[in-house]
């Protein structure tokens, strides 16, 4: 059992949607039933005695704008997508009140037409500046920690996705932006990226699981790294992305010409709703089609479609063909469906997630976590897309560093080994064996 | 341009199949379009320089036991399953008839009587004794390496796959082994091992491309050992279990449980037709059962069947069912179409393993060719059956190999590292990066 | 509201099976919320104003050879396939009970192996000889309709599918027969016959929702044509086949040349589970594969596999490929997956079967009812397998009899319409017009 | 064999496309082959003797802005989709070439710019005004009338889909039409509607195979009307639509709910090109979607999307799925895959349209042929959908108006037909059997 000193917080910004509940959910069940632990990854041999904290000492928090209650949101998964069971929704329901003492309004300054269109009045602030916002959001976190006499938080974005969005000159600098943020209701950045601004103030880890702006603004990374905080990002790989990531390297290492990479998916919860904004629409398809041209060569046409679906709720299908040339200019083809479920797939990864991060902050590694590519469609500063290099990534980064901890805040090791797999280059490449996930590797 | 004395010589058990028509043509085509190379995994940048031999080097020959010329063939495979042209079939017609000129009436001996179906009487032979038989079959192959001035041969299998057999105790010496077969009509051992012998005796390396029982006989593979040959197989992976390779890891990696994985081929040519045969089937679902207990753990269901569906002739078609259980016990499904041409894609692999195999005898390593466990549904000695780390033995091997020759027959590193591999140990494992296909290692 | 004097009971052999116990859960959600009738056929507006009785008015009964109570038959059905809602389940339970009172033990005479696994042992008798069998389930049935005062009372067979059988001579007639079933274990007949003997013998309709012989012996026939008492059968058409039977006219109609249709079925219920064995498997692929040839010319080459896949549990699914040939010889193909549940499915046309057989015991009309051929893989007396000609059969029959009541036992005027059907002639042939489901016809 | 006086010319719009040039080869290989006629409607058993004009007795020409030969085109076919051999088109060549001399140059007036960007400048002629365009096209049909002293002559568009238009008030007359048309370079209609009047003007039956505007302006079809001259459309049923008017009433019949269905559909040919066009896409998509609507009731969700894949070719694959309720609110699905080609199936049915066309003109019917619905996927003025009920309306109408000659122009009896058809009723419906398309009906 992990004691006091050793509990973690989560906070996650979109607290109250379809993953956020289900992650609530689910902290709940693991505590009556520790085995059950399917869709875990940190759960498997290779992270068994690294050192990750226990499930059981992660204390849940969060900023929404909607008022919907967790408990309310994990009933209505189960109404319309028939997830979960009444008597379980019953087991789970003094987790799901505890957890929602702990979100706090979230924010609506530079908010665009669609995301305002899903706030509640009571839990969405009009700040009048970021820079207020930014402020009330800290202090939220801040107040978190301390209540609870966390060690450490790691705060993750699961809010819709925004539309994208342009960086002017005024983000360059950290004090540059912070004059530009001033302003009273300037859209110099998205909600998003004041969300992460306020993580770093609140000396938090961050971690953005959808295609939004997050942390990804240069003053602000640069800030992150300064005050050795890890982050990571982008946009949670749960399914279709997932699949072409494990599948496309067959056809490289085939040297199957692929033509075509045709894309449909369709689903109908929130995120469905908001993509029917064209223009939110493209940060995601922009994001999903990042991994295939990195792996396959020969630039083959690739389009991704997305469509809302209502009567599919958290179900999310996916229809995938790919058109493709063997020998002597013979044309195939195959194709697949994925039938999964949004918040299933999604919330045992932001578990992991938190639980990484967490160790990174207790190892003492700030910067850019590029070993967590694994987990994204569009990793941040790694063109490494396929699933197998980024799973040896991981499993080195996490077993190695525990072996070699570095003594204190001197640069991590793994940047340089971040630059080494940009490059491509062997030298200095982690030695590796086979993909074995039933293993221990210790 | 490959010098004379660096002409390899490829021969063929059941070279008038699709695949040995459709290599023959392969090979003629890249003559002309040297450049058209898709599906040829030899043409990738890692193994371009570690010095293949030249595909213009490879000569072509072959026993089997059926009549049908290698045009013939070819022209059959154009207007059944619609591949090639008729103006490029005219091209290559040359080639295919000088091929034809190196081809050897296949053994009877011991032959089931779905095998016998297949058989014209005068290209087939009723060997008295499986004795009588591989020294037939040795002398053919003897001789067409002295017509052609071959520095080395390669055998590979592509005969029809046979019904399994068990082996006896009188196979495991060779003296036993060579004692029993000369009884007339003996059935100790099924006729593809006869030409594995053949192979062996004429001192030629052995790939067996077929579920077939071919070298796996341990007293003749002790002789391989002994003489230094290599030898690899068995049952090459062309379409639904190298998809089934791919993307089971994925499952593995995620944790996510599979609770079902179901498979449904169907397929129109003479294996498709071959497989009718309750017992001959049962060779080939076993072989397509084998990758994926390694890489999924939890025992899921599995279970393959195949069809016979005359009408689509060489193509085959396959559809894969996986059902499995993600986060909080939720149920989810994927499914998969593969729709190939079976000639068109194993005929280069046929082709990467001539050369991959031809390498191993210029370099002078013998005994089991682990490494290429890459190309085969069931490999020989290797318990890995995920592609991605499959890929990384093949290109270690073949690039390190390389740098490091062995002075002579002492044994080739790669038995070692292929106990390392099978242990799943670390710390033997050689260095890997990310799985590169576009560049050059070296 | 229905007047007690028009109840009416429905006996289902097998009654404790998804199936059975969907059905009384369907009844009892009907009752609270008879607007949801989604799958019942009858519900729709050609059969509105004909005189069907009220769904409240059924009292459902049976025999069963295992001792699963109904209520723990729907429990599990949540439990493992992900069914209903456990509030529903609460609200069903005293109609599940009540039903439960209506079931007797069935009979063990002349079952094979696989249908014994399946039994209790307090719930299925050994009786002595099939006359024993025959004489206490009639009672069974009768004391049924004494006790709730039902005016009528229609038999339906939902038990697992039995191996086929063959008739011997002595099932000729109906005094042979009952001479021959005296004969203490006799295996004359299947257990379905029994069961089907005393449906008549107790003055009830029969029909038969599985391919197990049921009514099928002439000399039962006869009888029941005599009586006067409608029957049906056989096996209720509930997933791929009825896909197929709206898909394949479209071939015949658009001249494609349907080369191969192709199905492959799993599934992972107790039907599943009995069809592992061989022999009953073959009833059920026989069954299935009727519709098709008889739509598409050509005779395409057909299979149909079926594979058990326990995580599945309820539900189904088929994948079906078709592989056909237009303008100038062209191949193209076709596939479809069809994911069902397998008793969500089949309880509404159970409940639309019982409806309208009662309708036929109430105009007074006997014999076998081909114009349900809509409902059935394999309709007994009819080769019409076309879905919109069997729509049209059905709905003529329904409200034109209605207009043009028989004034008492002479022969219903289907049985020429039903000759009519066979003979492909237009001359007695109703009128209709289009497929309108949406509209009432009167 | 016809006589000469019998001879029917078949005017195609559009007709050096992959459509007209395979419906040329088309007619070629059936004048060798009269028995391969798979694909081709007119050739089942009910059409036989109802007197439709030989295939051999066809004579085409068209016009066409783009300039490359029937030849070129088929050969085309060939060597990007894999379509026909080479040694067959040799066949085809004579026939290609003698087509190839009937073709005129179509014209620019009021295209829009995609329509533009496919002209070659020798074969597209910017004609001045409409009403200039409009004789020049009537000469070019009239000369081709009087050079192969043609009987009738039916004009049917092929050309590629336009932008959706608005009518304006000056076409509700047809003088106040001709006098908009005269103002250089007006823009009243599109080019289809130019050709339409110029079929019209020539005493031509019409038939619009695309989704473009063609003969749907009410001015014209009056004048039609008036004229006795025979017309239909809209945009050929070949794919997914098909097969959606063949399953969707498979859900209606069986009260199961459909909440949504979704079609992506993919193809690479000159129509797939043009549909990058957003607003010509919307003209497709718009007429994609009517059937569904009209059969299934409760207002599914509905969405189609058409991607452009340059690998595809004249391949088209069609991807939908299905979200269906059954009893008790269960959530169930169906996706099916067609993949076909293009042109191969949309060639018959040209030939089809343009025999029972030349029908109705020699039976001196004239206005609308509601009775072809069956080929299409928007039918002019017929709201009947489902597939078996229009096959009904076709044979019907084809095998009784034979029996029952108009003695002159008076209202065509289907013209009441039709109306009965649209109010659903039964009473003036035409008898009819089961679908049946094996044997002749008479």
């Amino acid at each position: 059992m992990a004691k006091r000193k050793d509990r973690m917080g989560l906070w996650i910004v979109g607290v109250r949607g379809s993953v956020g509940a289900t992650l609530v959910a689910g902290l709940a069940a693991l505590r009556n039933r520790p085995n059950e632990t399917t869709g875990l990854i940190t759960a498997l041999p290779p992270f068994q005695r690294v050192g990750l904290v226990d499930t059981n000492a992660i204390v849940v928090g969060g900023h929404d704008i909607r008022s919907e209650t967790l408990l309310s949101a994990v009933q209505g998964l189960h109404r319309r997508a028939g997830l979960f069971d009444e008597s379980a929704i019953a087991a789970w329901t003094p987790e799901l009140r505890a957890a929602e003492r702990n979100i706090r309004p979230g924010t609506l300054c530079a908010a665009s037409e669609p995301v305002r269109q899903l706030a509640d009045q009571a839990c969405a602030i009009e700040d009048q500046s970021p820079v207020d916002a930014v402020a009330r959001l800290t202090d939220d976190i801040r107040a978190f920690r301390l209540r609870h006499k966390l060690a450490r938080v790691v705060v993750i974005n699961l809010a819709t996705c925004e539309r994208p969005t342009r960086l002017t000159a005024a983000t360059r600098t950290f004090s540059g932006l912070t004059q530009a943020l001033r302003r009273p209701g300037a859209r110099v950045l998205p909600p998003s990226a004041h969300y992460a601004i306020a993580a770093v103030e609140a000396g938090c880890a961050y971690v953005n699981f959808t295609p939004s702006r997050g942390i990804e603004v240069p003053a602000l990374r640069e800030r992150a790294d300064r005050l050795g905080l890890p982050y990571m990002g982008r946009d949670g790989k749960t399914g279709e992305t997932l699949v072409k990531s494990a599948l496309a390297p067959m056809f490289a290492m085939r040297n199957l010409a692929v033509r075509a990479w045709v894309g449909q998916n369709i689903l109908g919860n929130r995120d469905g709703a908001a993509l029917r904004d064209a223009r939110t629409c493209s940060a995601k398809t922009r994001s999903k089609g990042q991994a295939l041209s990195a792996i396959v060569p020969g630039n083959p046409h690739t389009c991704v479609s997305i469509d809302y679906v209502p009567s599919l709720d958290d179900w999310k299908v996916a229809w995938d063909f790919i058109h493709f040339e063997g020998f002597l200019g013979t044309k195939m083809s195959m194709q697949f469906t994925w039938q999964g479920c949004d918040s299933i797939l999604a919330a045992p990864l932001v578990i992991d997630l938190a639980r990484l991060t967490d160790l990174e902050l207790r190892r003492g590694h700030g910067g850019c976590m590029r070993h967590l590519a694994f987990f994204f469609k569009d990793p941040l500063d790694v063109d490494v897309h396929d699933l197998a290099t980024q799973w040896t990534m991981l499993v080195d980064h996490v077993t190695q560093s525990e072996a070699n901890l570095p003594s204190n805040k001197k640069p991590a090791p793994h940047s340089n080994r971040g630059s080494a797999v940009r490059r491509g280059s062997k030298h200095n490449a982690p030695a590796r064996t086979r993909i074995d996930t039933t293993r221990d590797v210790r």
